[in-house]
């Protein structure tokens, strides 16, 4: 495993009060933990929750932003990097990400997983039920469900063990 | 509607010979309507199989490559576009298209469908079902079904009537 | 050389009334030839009018749009392919081109003169003065200085020969 | 000026022993000053020896890698970056840096000067002599020459006072 364990934070802009409840306590929990959290770093839904969560605890916080300002930015981002390419960022985010944990969204997030899958990266949905289409993947173990953010690192410790 | 209808065909570059099929006879159908192919641009699966089918109805095929070489490109595109990026390039295979139809195929695949849907642009599933995943955007009237290819043409014409 | 030959016109938004005369003259030249004309696809400068002297003799232009919508296009594209990702798409720009032609430009002109030698692309200049920045590239054979569009379409001949 | 300033480091994957020391002395002292590095994340020339300097101070070194994996990286980088897009990761760069700092390089280091002074961002060159490609971005203080580390730093100083 990389010296610094970066874990990828996906989930939609809009998220209900308890999806960014459980984001800003997962958020804390991976700086506790002494990891990198990266997210799509906007000031918005899952992003600036789980960001904020790391920051709050003194943790390195990296954002891939698909604008080429900061005008959307979360202020909880440490390191912001601006791509300047919308959506096409998506696939920066889970390839610099060593495992991945997706929050409830939409269409962008499950964009993010099924990107992360095809990378053969390793992702945990955070109460978030995608259905069967990505049943293979759970076969292939590379694709796990988690009901709290407790659970979430319990996953990741034993996955890097 | 644009001079030139760009039709995306998404899919697999595994596929099974009735998909195969089916997007060869639906690349044809594209061509003897006149309309512009755009796909992944890769020599197998579904990519391969849609452009053979406008290339021997005469038309004109657009491969949007992951490569920045023509090394692993379908010998049925007309007009290659070296990206060099990976998976990046998805994004822009379905912000190029006014029309996404998607084969069945893997999480490339769906990450296509979901950025297409991100982009609000409309994707027709022929004879692929991703279950209640994009069932929101079944709603939104962005996302539909259809068996065949000639199913797909007739939709497409009711579209951009 | 490959079915196609695929040309990229490079150069500035903004142009003197002699370079777009110029750029236009190209754009004729290389569909008369029966090449692709590739360019950045916008609505401005060597752009359009490279695009509009191959529109007006029938030859096929590809566009490849920094944006992810058609309001800044040249409605002297053919092919508009959307990337949404800024000026990144400067690199698909040449890696898509078998040859790059560069009419004076701005930095936007210079970063895809240097990305198209440094992948080892040939590029004519056309009277467009780099100084001495690029001169190993001009020992190695890569780039080369050219007065008019029938001097740039002589030398294209030569190089594809 | 940004909470945590950036300051991107440019230069070529082959260097001289003089200015591989000039990269590192530099490193060390973005690192003194607290600022964070960032550059192009791999295990050469510029890159490399830029990165380890600041690592060797404890400072924060980001390295947006062309690839997508880590088997070319610098392994003085803390934060790396995958972007999985090649050479489109140079508008990455120089969008994500507060004010880049370019060191002796060829075609790529040039292709990373002309977007950065594209979009507006503030270039020191050390020890890079470019000639007269970008002389307007001289007049309208964009574009500024330095001979040693420490008269970067003072440049930059300056700058963000």
């Amino acid at each position: 495993m990389k010296k610094n364990l970066i874990v990828g934070i996906m989930g939609g802009g809009k998220a209900s009060p308890e999806d960014i409840d459980a984001a800003y306590r997962l958020g804390t929990l991976i700086a506790k933990q002494g990891w990198v959290l990266l997210n799509g770093g906007r000031n918005a839904g899952i992003m600036d929750a789980s960001a904020r969560g790391a920051w709050d605890e003194g943790g390195i916080t990296v954002g891939i932003l698909p604008d080429r300002t900061y005008n959307r930015m979360s202020e909880y981002i440490k390191i912001p990097v601006l791509t300047g390419m919308g959506d096409a960022r998506n696939t920066i985010n889970v390839l610099s990400s060593h495992i991945i944990v997706a929050c409830p969204g939409q269409a962008g997030t499950i964009s993010e997983v099924a990107l992360a899958l095809k990378n053969h990266k390793k992702v945990i949905l955070m109460n978030f039920e995608t259905g069967p289409v990505f049943s293979d993947y759970i076969k292939q173990g590379l694709l796990s469900h988690a009901e709290t953010p407790e659970e979430v690192i319990e996953r990741i410790n034993a996955m890097v063990a």
